[in-house]
């Protein structure tokens, strides 16, 4: 049943939480490896965070790699504090989940991207959630990967809406503008799932009411998790309305393009600080007449992935 | 044959001047009325451009109304440098016309397109080239005037690509960002047709030539004004292919929609300062699932409307 070999890339995060649940649960997917980024949380703690998430979904066989621990232009990471609000201090929603037995994997998750592209090229589908910087440093490392792997659709940027870091910069994005200008200018096939399309897409505590109900320990834990994030939504007035199913909605892209309208484009990241766009990406105004490599979501059918999320979680958390 | 009521509301500009040949041309337009907007120049010179260019085409029974002469937050307007240099001292590429018969009208052009409003409604399609300082005026004056036109399609904005004055703004926007605000979150039945898809029209001296060899006066006339903008694309490295056909595209997308792909999209253009993206066209966070009211041109069918373009001027300069 399974057609894709899918590779996630998540600074594991509430929502990237829901990602990784989406893509254990998804027949259609053989999820292989999770590659740990920095973002949400430190690269560790989300390497961790992603061990314990598979650990409590019965998902023990699928590997865990440390990507890069910080932006290729920087020596350091430090956590936003805006991301401990929203995402929690161990980046879960301050919920404590039972330790995984299992460590992370000894290859780090440049080379196990590497590795896999050459591996499965056209059937492996890669899901960056956080900052682009793995994905940069693998194609920097060994050039085919760019042209090697089947799709990538990411989570990250903001076309058609203002940004949530800065009116112009999305929080994966300008986490690492350089490393994503290097993928939008360097990766084939790729879907940018990002602001645009996510904000249109929101979660409710009537639905984690749901999974609470399933009295399981996963349902009941991804409930807490995800209720943390609600209410930082609601108390940060990002959205009164219910929180964003951001990477999710990147993973369900990826398997079913037919959620969204693409909008092909080829696109730059602007990564100089004197105009004050930092981060911002942007469609490429020299390359308007040439060929596109990539398209960016700007229409999202809202109910229908809303739904089939919902009916996703209640059978994976069961 | 004539289906739609139009008004144009021209800089006029060079582009604008396409824009009123294509328009005067259109089986399907009664060109009911040009109102003239400051912008590419003053708004008398603007209006004794579009009396000449009527003049020149034989459009004598055409009106030209005089409209705003500076922003709504401006006491007087000075014509940029950089538009002198794209559209000559005079507007039409230095390009000396002979003078028309007429005088403009004694009404002015924002109780010209109150009254059209309330004659002509769902048939009467608005075409702003220039600021929307008039359409808001309008609005301001008479808040039927936003429900009663049937459709506006206005030339201006940057969706997916930076603008043209600043990384956030192109030209018609910048000249008036509150009004066209104003006019963005009032007006019904709006597409922007914006940099996105009129950076991908171009038009260059192989088209103008056959122009020119059309041996009438206008042929000559047009070639020479047209000339002129793509000599200055050239020389200020705007585009070293050819000229963006701007203006004519909105006219021809307001008669023929299916020239562009239209994103349905709620947007603002912001005005404050602060934030350095003074004049830009965005999404409304706040509205991304609202119904709709607005859409952005996002893609054009760039062959068949240059075509189309250059068939129709040959017939229009004949």
């Amino acid at each position: 049943m399974a057609k894709y070999k899918m590779i996630l890339d998540l600074d594991t995060g509430v929502d990237d939480a829901l990602a990784l649940a989406y893509a254990v649960g998804a027949p259609e997917v053989d999820l292989i490896g999770i590659i740990s980024s920095y973002g949400n949380t430190l690269v560790d703690i989300a390497a961790q965070n992603s061990l314990d998430l598979l650990h409590l979904l019965g998902a023990d066989d699928v590997p865990v790699f440390i990507g890069e621990s910080h932006s290729s232009t920087t020596d350091h990471f430090d956590v936003m504090n805006i991301s401990q609000l929203i995402h929690g201090k161990n980046g879960i929603g301050d919920v404590t989940l039972t330790p995984s037995p299992r460590q992370v994997e000894k290859e780090t998750g440049v080379d196990f991207l590497i590795r896999a592209a050459h591996d499965y090229h056209e059937d492996l589908i890669l899901v960056p959630t956080g900052p682009l910087t793995n994905l940069a440093a693998a194609i920097k490392k060994d050039n085919q990967v760019a042209e090697l792997i089947g799709q990538t659709t990411l989570m990250g940027g903001a076309l058609t809406v203002p940004g949530n870091v800065t009116p112009f910069t999305e929080a994966n994005i300008h986490q690492d503008p350089e490393a994503a200008d290097f993928v939008f200018t360097h990766q084939k096939n790729l879907t940018m799932v990002g602001l645009d399309v996510t904000l249109r897409t929101l979660l409710t505590k009537n639905e984690t009411a749901e999974w609470r109900h399933l009295n399981s320990e996963a349902g009941e834990k991804f409930a807490s998790l995800m209720d943390f994030y609600i209410d930082a939504y609601y108390n940060l007035d990002i959205d009164k309305r219910g929180a964003a199913l951001h990477d999710p909605l990147a993973v369900a892209v990826s398997i079913d393009p037919t959620y969204i309208t693409g909008l092909p484009l080829n696109m730059r990241v602007t990564y100089n600080t004197e105009n004050g766009d930092y981060g911002r990406t942007i469609g490429d105004k020299t390359q308007l007449l040439a060929p596109t490599t990539s398209k960016a979501a700007v229409l999202v059918d809202t109910d229908r992935f809303v739904k089939d999320f919902q009916n996703m979680m209640l059978t994976v958390l069961k």
